[in-house]
This record gives C-alpha cells, sequence and structure tokens, in this order.
C-alpha cells in the first residue's frame, strides 16, 4: 500500500438486489481507492517499477482516471507527470491533476480527429521508446506488469466472500479491467470452477461483449465509439482477444447495456445505495439487470458488481443527466411550513 | 460497516515528514469514506440508530460534509433526508445530496445572517422535538451516542501504530471531531499516556486554540467567524469546553493557523505526498508545523496528522487559491517539442 489503494470495501445490496431478485448481490467500492477510482491499483505499480528504475519523467495520455492516477503516484514518488489529455477534457479532472502537480499538454483536435490522435499517439509512443520510459496505458497489451496491481482486485473479492462467488460483472472499455479479474479469477482456479467473470460494455462500444456472447473468436474494433459513459470510449481492440479466452475459461459472457439503463443504474446506487458512483461504474449492475433478464443469473447465486470509479469524477454527468431540480431559495418563515408535508 | 466507512489507511509520509523535520508523519486518511468525510463515521451511527427506533424522515442542516453523509446512509436506509442549506451553498455539493435522494431546502440569509440562522435553528429544534427525531449535528453536545462512530477513528490509529503515536493533530471548527479523537484517546490511557492530542484551529474561528494553550478554563465564542476554510467556520462554543478539559488530559495543546498556510499545506499535500485533501483536512499539518516551529514536537516523536475530508468536496478552492495554470490547447504537431525539455 503506497496512498491506501486497495483493500477497497466490499458491501451487501440493502435494496438493489431485492429488487432484481438476488438474495446476495455485492458491490466492491473501487471509487473509494485515494484518487478515486481502480486505476490507482495501475498507477501504484506502475509507478513503484519507475521509481526502481530511477526513472524521474512519466510521460502519459489520459484525460481520466488513469491521469489522475498517474499524477498522484508520480507526485508522492517525487516524478515528474507530463500528461496528453484530449481536445475538450474537463477542467476539474484537470485541475485534480495540475493540484498533484502534473503538466498538462491540452492538443487540438486529440482524441477527436483520428488522424490527430492516432499521430499524436505514434509521437509519444517513440519519445518514451527513445527515452527507455514506459508509455502508461491500463491494459495487458501496454504494460501487463502494472497491470497485476489491479488483478488484486479480484483476489480481495474471492478472498472475502470465501467460495461464495458465482458471478463477477466487469465493465469494459478496452477490457484491461475484466482480463485483470479473469486473470485473478483463473489464478484461484485455473481450470474454471464456481466464479463466472462477465464483460459488459455500452452499446456505443460493444468491441468485446457481443463477441463474447456469439462465440465469435476475436474482439471487434468499431469505427467510433458512440456511448457517452466516459472512460469506456476505446474504439480500438486493446484487450479484448484476451478477455473472450479468458471470460470463456471462468465460464462467463457478454451483456451490452445502453447508456440509458447505465444513467439510471447511477442514480439507483446513490438513491437505493447510498453509493455515489461515476457512470461507469453503474455499467456492471446494468448488465446484472440483463444477466437476470435473460435468465442466466438465478436467485440463489451471489454476484459481485464492480463499481469502478467515484461520482465526483464526473459531476458534469450528475448535472447533465439526472434532471435534479433547481435548488429554490425559501424566506425563514416558510421553513417548517415547507418540512412538515414529510413528517 | 454500513457503506464502507472506517478503517481508513493510515499512510506514511514520503517527503513532507522530512521537509518538516519529523521522521516518522503519518496521516489518517478520512478523505477515503464513503461521501468524502469522516463525517460518514457519525452518520452510519445517528441512521442506524433512527433505524433501529424505526424514524422514517431524517431533518439537518448542513450543506457540508455532513450533509452529504446524511443523504448516503438515509438513502441507504429508506430514510427521506431533508437539508436545509445555507444561503449560497455550492452547486456541486447540493448535487451529490440531491443524487442521494435529498429533499434540499435552501433559506434565503441562512448562515449569513445571525439572526435568521437562530430562527431557523430553533424552529429545527421545536420541529425535531416534537416529532420525536434527532436532529443530527456533529456534536456531543446535540448527538452524544452517534459521535461515538467518530471515537473509531482514534482506536484505529492506535491500533496500527499500538504503543508509538506521540501526537496526533486534529482540526476543530465547533470541537466535536477533536473531543472524539481525545476520548478515544483517553478509553486506551484514562490517566493520560504517551499520545497527546492537539487541537488546530485557523485563525479566523479562534473558539478553543488559544484558550487551550493559554490555559483559560472556557472556550470562547467568536462575534463572526471569518476563515475561508469551509467546514470550520463554527462561531459557537458546542463541545470547546470538553476539547479543553480532554487535550488538557492528553497533554495536548493548541495551535492557530493562517488560512494562507492551511491552503499551503493543501496543495504540498497534493504535489508532495498525492493526498487530495479540502482546505479543512490542511489544518491540522499546518497546525503541526507550527509545533515545530515552537519547538513541542521533536525529530523522534510519532505524529499523526488527521486529513478530514476530501479534495472533491470543494473544487471552488482548488480553482480560487492555487493560481493553477490556464489549460492552452496546442497543435499536435508541437506536442513532442513541449514535452523534451522534461527529458
Amino acid at each position: 500500500m503506497l496512498l491506501g489503494e486497495g483493500q477497497t470495501p466490499l458491501v451487501r445490496s440493502r435494496s438493489i438486489g431485492a429488487l432484481l431478485g438476488v438474495d446476495n448481490l455485492y458491490f466492491k467500492l473501487e471509487n473509494l481507492n485515494p484518487t478515486g477510482s481502480y486505476k490507482d491499483r495501475f498507477a501504484a505499480v506502475l509507478v513503484s517499477e519507475m521509481n526502481a528504475k530511477g526513472q524521474k519523467v512519466c510521460i502519459a495520455t489520459s484525460s481520466g482516471n488513469t491521469g489522475a492516477a498517474l499524477s498522484a503516484y508520480c507526485a508522492a514518488a517525487g516524478i515528474t507527470c507530463i500528461l496528453v489529455v484530449v481536445d475538450g477534457a474537463p477542467l476539474p479532472k484537470i485541475r485534480q491533476m495540475q493540484l498533484y502537480g502534473a503538466q498538462i499538454f491540452m492538443v487540438h483536435g486529440f482524441g477527436k480527429d483520428p488522424g490527430v490522435t492516432a499521430t499524436v499517439f505514434n509521437e509519444l509512443e517513440k519519445l518514451c521508446a527513445a527515452n527507455d520510459l514506459p508509455l502508461p496505458i491500463s491494459a495487458y497489451r501496454y504494460c501487463p506488469s502494472a497491470m497485476q496491481g489491479v488483478q488484486t482486485l479480484a483476489s480481495e473479492i474471492l478472498e472475502t466472500l470465501a467460495g461464495q462467488v458465482d458471478h463477477i460483472f466487469a465493465p469494459a472499455g478496452g477490457g484491461g479491467l475484466t482480463l485483470a479479474v479473469t486473470n485473478g479469477v483463473l489464478t484461484e482456479q485455473p481450470d474454471g470452477g464456481r466464479t463466472r467473470v462477465n464483460c459488459v460494455q455500452p452499446e456505443g462500444n460493444d468491441t468485446i461483449a457481443s463477441a463474447l456472447r456469439t462465440n465469435e473468436p476475436r474482439a471487434r474494433a468499431v469505427a467510433q465509439s458512440t456511448t457517452t459513459v466516459s472512460g469506456l470510449q476505446v474504439p480500438g481492440v486493446i484487450d479484448g482477444d484476451r478477455v473472450l479466452e479468458n471470460c470463456r475459461k471462468t465460464g462467463g459472457t457478454g451483456y451490452v447495456v445502453t447508456d440509458e439503463r447505465v444513467f439510471f443504474w447511477q442514480q439507483a446506487l446513490a438513491r437505493q445505495e447510498g453509493i455515489f458512483s461515476e457512470p461507469a461504474g453503474a455499467v456492471a449492475l446494468a448488465g446484472l439487470e440483463d444477466a437476470i433478464r435473460r435468465k442466466e443469473v438465478s436467485r440463489s447465486e451471489t454476484v459481485v458488481c464492480l463499481v469502478t470509479g467515484s461520482g465526483f469524477k464526473d459531476m458534469a454527468s450528475v448535472e447533465t443527466n439526472f434532471g435534479l431540480p433547481a435548488v429554490q431559495t425559501v424566506e425563514a418563515t416558510r421553513t417548517i411550513g415547507l418540512i412538515q408535508p414529510y413528517l
């Protein structure tokens, strides 16, 4: 433990489980990691490795959870963190990274124009290679050893609910998280076993989930990711092929969900369970809803949904997606009268 | 554990301790509680008590951490949460409470006009008493049993660093947190002992700290709190007298700090340690700085500073206090050239 990452709470559902018809539903609260997402487990290992090698500069491309995590761990390690962020990245996320001391470069068209995005990425890859630096991306394809830090998430679940877990639902963009969870599960049960790992994706970024369900041999890139769920907009395959292979080994399958259901469950997590999740953190639960509808999860099974990041990370989605009432200022004399009807 | 509160990480300083000249400095990361502050420990007990009594409505006055905590725990317990918030309370905090399902009433002049504030408070006290409901305020004076949930914070520190803790530094507004910490410490060492609990306040809300230092018998209300550190603007005495008594029993004293040093240490926590704290969460560290300057803490002593809440809670202070650079958009062709100087 470097900054307090990992060993996150695994809490039992208080009402959503009953609502969905599952007796034993648990949430793994990765939103309570130090910078607010499971990426801290990745950054902790990556920055430790850099530290061990005496590397003093970390260059990465992220405007989201990976960037915040890298900024924090680099700050603690005394490593300069340089983040190339997408055009239009939200200011609050950038402010968090800057407060940790990261240098931010927002590149015109990056993340919007495929040509620009590819060019910047290739140039950075070359630059890092030339300087013997990692280019930290939270995927096995790029940073396999640091991703082992994420596998601990699965070990913690299996240890806490020893021998009881039937299903883990994990959200996927490029698939790194899901792959990490399968690796953790397959370490415990190499030839398959009780725990199935299911991969859930928003329909606007269905690179893995449908392929998994329909037994296709390969994940499939999409031309453009159209989901509005931030953090899961990864049109390339990245870890997808290995996710297919590993999820199948565990007996798991894929679920595709609409952004609308994701936002519905994000709100339900807050209202019913007191869990303040970012949209991506509600994707697993949306997948569980679909699984129950398809009768692929039964009432007596024990299910864990991963809540991957904090609601604080994406306050913009709170403002736009939930139609929360405007705050009206009332006169003091009216206060008690307004409260009375609730009693 | 209801929503994953408590058992927060206690991490060792990586550079601020060395900078200040303390070999063994630790931070207790209360910012990693479910809603982002130590108030979750209070809300967990308070809402459990309400649940046990079958109470279905929770009425409180908070626009800050207590309100967020109550909203979340009420949501999980199926209790309606009604929050009367101060005039001008920041929208992001209100949005978090609303997402948990809380009903928000912002009252004109509440928290600004002393007359209005007193009236609203008295009316709510009467309303709650008439309906046999608690009026949840995180202070022993009002909610002693729920405050016992906060004492666990001290037990955790003393258990993790068994027999080693010389000093705990705690920030104080009305003093509830500091009193809880002293209660926890005095439970372990009833007749005094190794661990001294020190109370730190911003100079604009010095109700307890100077009185503690100068051996005055009573805490002193201030006409108006002038600190800009949100959460510590509590001009009344509340738990102050008992804080004086208990801190003295532990051998601790008081420290008064400027808002400027608080913001300095808030930034240092992020930059040097990777800890994203709200301003109030850096007050303890500012107090330690003063203690070292006064030679009241020596190099070999073991010190714990409480980081009480998350930086996400007060992004406005990040924007206004740190002069973070504007984000400039650069052309893709310039990106590598801009990074090169860092290598």
